[in-house]
C-alpha cells in the first residue's frame, strides 16, 4: 500500500489585511501514491519534514487585482501555499537529487511536494550538510542555518557595516532576524538597542539575549511605521538602515493604505543609506560561506542563543502563520511536518 | 576713503512653508571700513563676487523651536544668511590666504564677508584655479565646477553606479543637479527619462539636453512626493535611488506636515538602495579629482551644456532664492554681487 495522506493548506481567499485562519486558508485532505506516480524528466518528490513560518509568504498571497508589491512565486486561490523548509527526497527522476537526500528549498505547505519539471524551484534546492546534524537539530536547517540566519548575517555585515563602539537599533528584535542581528552586533562590539511588541519580549531581549537596552514600542510610539519615522530622525550622519522586511506593509489592503514615512529627508541631510535585500541575493557569494562557518561556531560555543518554537502538524501551519503576523511569536516558529 | 557699502540680506523671520521675500528677508544697508578693520589671528575679509542659490540653504533657516532636520550652520533671525560662492581675498591675517586669492566657500549673502577666527568656515575655503578662467566664466566656479557639479557627478557615479543600457529616471531634471546628472548619464550610455514642473522645461530637456524622454509631473501626478512613490513602485530589482535633495520637504512647517512615502516596502522586496549624501562627503576623495578632470573636458568639448541665469545684485538674492524654491528657474540661479 503506497497511498499516503498528503494533507495540505490551500489559499481559500486572498487576505485583506492580516489573514484569518478560517477565512483565508483551508486544510485539504488529499492523498498521494508515490510508487505509482509517473515522474517526468527532472521531477522529484519530497517528504516534507520542517517548514519555516516566514513573513515574506504574506506578500505571495496578494490579490493579483491589487497589482502591487509582487514578490517571488505568487499564489492563486485554490493553490497550495509555498514556503521554505527541509525535506527528504523519496522519489526522483532528477540526476541531481537521489532518494534519501535532505534538501532545503521552496516546498508546499503539505506533507509531500511533487516538484515539477516546469517549476523554477527544481533549480533552487540546496543540500543539508548531514555532518552538521551531530551538533544541530534538523529544525535549525529549515531556517536558522539557511535563509533565516543568512538574512541577519549578510545584511548586518554587508549593508550595516558594523563598527566597534557604534550603537545599533534593532526593530522587531525578538523575531529570528532581530535576535540574531542583535547577538551578532554584540559579538562585533556594538551597543545594541532593541524594540519589540510586548513586555515579555522586552524581558527576553534584556535577560536572555543580553541586549544593552530594549523597549516595548507599542507602549511608546504605537505603530511600527512611526518607529521607523522616529528612528530616521535620530540617526547619526552616515547611518545605515537595513530594510530586511516590513511586515506591517505586507498586510495593507491597497497601496493607498500603506503607512507614509514622513521623515525621509533625513536620508539626504544625514547621508543615510537605506537599503533593502533578500537573502537570495547573497547565495553563491563569499559571505554565504563566511556565514556558515561563523554561525556553526557561534552556536556550538554558545555565543549565540537561538530561540525557536516547533509546532506539530500541517493542520497548525495557518494558525502559526497568522499568529506570527500578529507578533505572538518569541523567536522563530517552525512546523514539524514529519519525523526524520 | 575706505568705507564701502556692505549691503546684506538678513533673516527677518523664520519661514513657515515656502519663504516670502518681504516677510522673511530684509536687505540691510551696512558699511564696512576694510582698512581700519582689526583682524584677529586667522581672520580675513572677502569681497564677494558670485553667490550660488542653493536649495540646502532653506534647511538652515528652520525655526529652532521646530527641532527637526538641522543641517550645517543654522541661521538665527537677525543674522546674515550664508551660502556658497566665489570671492576675492581683500584683507587677511591668515597665512593660508593672501590678498588677491580667489576662493570658494561659505560666504554671507552680502557684499563683504568678514571671516572670523572662531568660524569653522575659515578651514573650508578652497582656491579657484585661475588657469581655468581662460576657458570658463568665473560664475561657473560659484557652483557648477564646485559643489553643484560635484553633487551630480559623485552621486551618479558612486551611488548610482550607472551601467550602459540601463534606464535612469531624473526628477527635478531641469535644475543644475538634474540637468548635469542626465547629461552625464547620456555620456555613460544610459536611457535618460526626466521629469520637471513645466512644459517649457520639458522642451528644454528634450531639445537642448537631448533627454530620451521627459514629462511635466504637475500634469501627471501632481506632487513631488507622489512622484517618488510611483518611481519606487516602478523600480527594477537592485535599483539605486540617489537622494540628493527633497526641496518640497525642506519647506514643511512641522515634521507632521511632511509627505508620507507609502511605497517603501518596495525597497525590501526589490533589494533597492536608497541613499542620501551631501557633496561635502566627497571632498578630498579620488572622485573629486576625477570630477574636476572630466567636467572641464566635457564643458570644453561641448559634451555638456550648462544653463545658468546670472542675476545682478545683493538686493535680488532673496527673490531669486524664493523663485528657485518655487521652481521658476531653468538651470542654475547665480547672483553676481560684484565685478571681478
Amino acid at each position: 500500500m503506497t497511498v499516503k495522506s498528503n494533507k495540505g493548506v490551500i489559499l481559500k481567499a486572498y487576505p485583506k489585511g492580516i489573514p484569518e485562519v478560517d477565512e483565508n486558508f483551508e486544510l485539504t485532505h488529499r492523498t498521494i501514491d508515490i510508487e505509482c506516480l509517473n515522474l517526468k524528466e527532472n521531477e522529484f518528490v519530497l517528504r516534507n519534514l520542517y517548514l519555516s513560518i516566514d513573513p515574506y509568504v504574506r506578500v505571495t498571497l496578494h490579490d493579483p487585482a491589487l497589482n502591487f508589491m509582487k514578490h517571488g512565486k505568487m499564489i492563486s486561490t485554490g493553490q497550495v501555499i509555498s514556503g521554505l523548509g527541509v525535506s527528504e527526497v523519496v522519489k526522483t527522476n532528477n540526476p541531481n537529487y537521489k532518494v534519501g537526500d535532505l534538501v532545503y528549498g521552496p516546498i508546499g505547505w503539505e506533507e509531500y511536494s511533487h516538484i515539477k519539471s516546469d517549476d523554477a524551484s527544481v533549480f533552487s534546492f540546496m543540500f543539508v550538510n548531514k555532518e552538521l546534524l551531530k551538533d544541530t537539530p534538523l529544525s535549525y536547517h529549515a531556517s536558522f542555518l539557511r535563509f533565516g540566519g543568512l538574512t541577519s548575517y549578510t545584511s548586518l555585515i554587508d549593508i550595516g557595516k558594523p563598527k566597534e563602539g557604534e550603537t545599533i537599533y534593532v526593530s522587531t528584535a525578538a523575531g529570528l532576524t532581530g535576535q540574531l542581528v542583535g547577538q551578532i552586533a554584540k559579538i562585533k562590539g556594538l551597543r545594541v538597542v532593541g524594540s519589540t511588541g510586548s513586555d515579555e519580549k522586552v524581558d527576553f531581549l534584556l535577560n536572555e539575549l543580553k541586549f544593552d537596552a530594549a523597549f516595548n514600542y507599542k507602549k511608546l510610539i504605537l505603530t511600527s511605521g512611526k518607529t521607523l519615522e522616529v528612528a530616521l530622525e535620530h540617526c547619526n550622519r552616515f547611518a545605515r538602515v537595513v530594510a530586511c522586511g516590513m511586515i506591517s506593509q505586507y498586510n495593507i489592503k491597497t497601496p493607498e493604505e500603506g503607512y507614509g514615512i514622513k521623515t525621509l529627508a533625513n536620508i539626504v541631510v544625514k547621508s543615510i543609506v537605506f537599503q533593502g535585500f533578500i537573502a537570495l541575493d547573497y547565495i553563491g557569494k563569499d559571505i554565504e560561506k563566511e556565514f556558515e562557518k561563523d554561525i556553526i561556531e557561534w552556536v556550538k560555543s554558545g555565543k549565540i542563543i537561538y530561540k525557536e518554537t516547533v509546532i506539530d502538524g500541517v493542520e497548525n501551519i495557518a494558525k502559526a502563520f497568522v499568529d506570527m503576523l500578529n507578533g505572538k511569536n518569541i523567536g522563530k516558529y517552525v512546523i514539524k511536518i514529519a519525523d526524520y
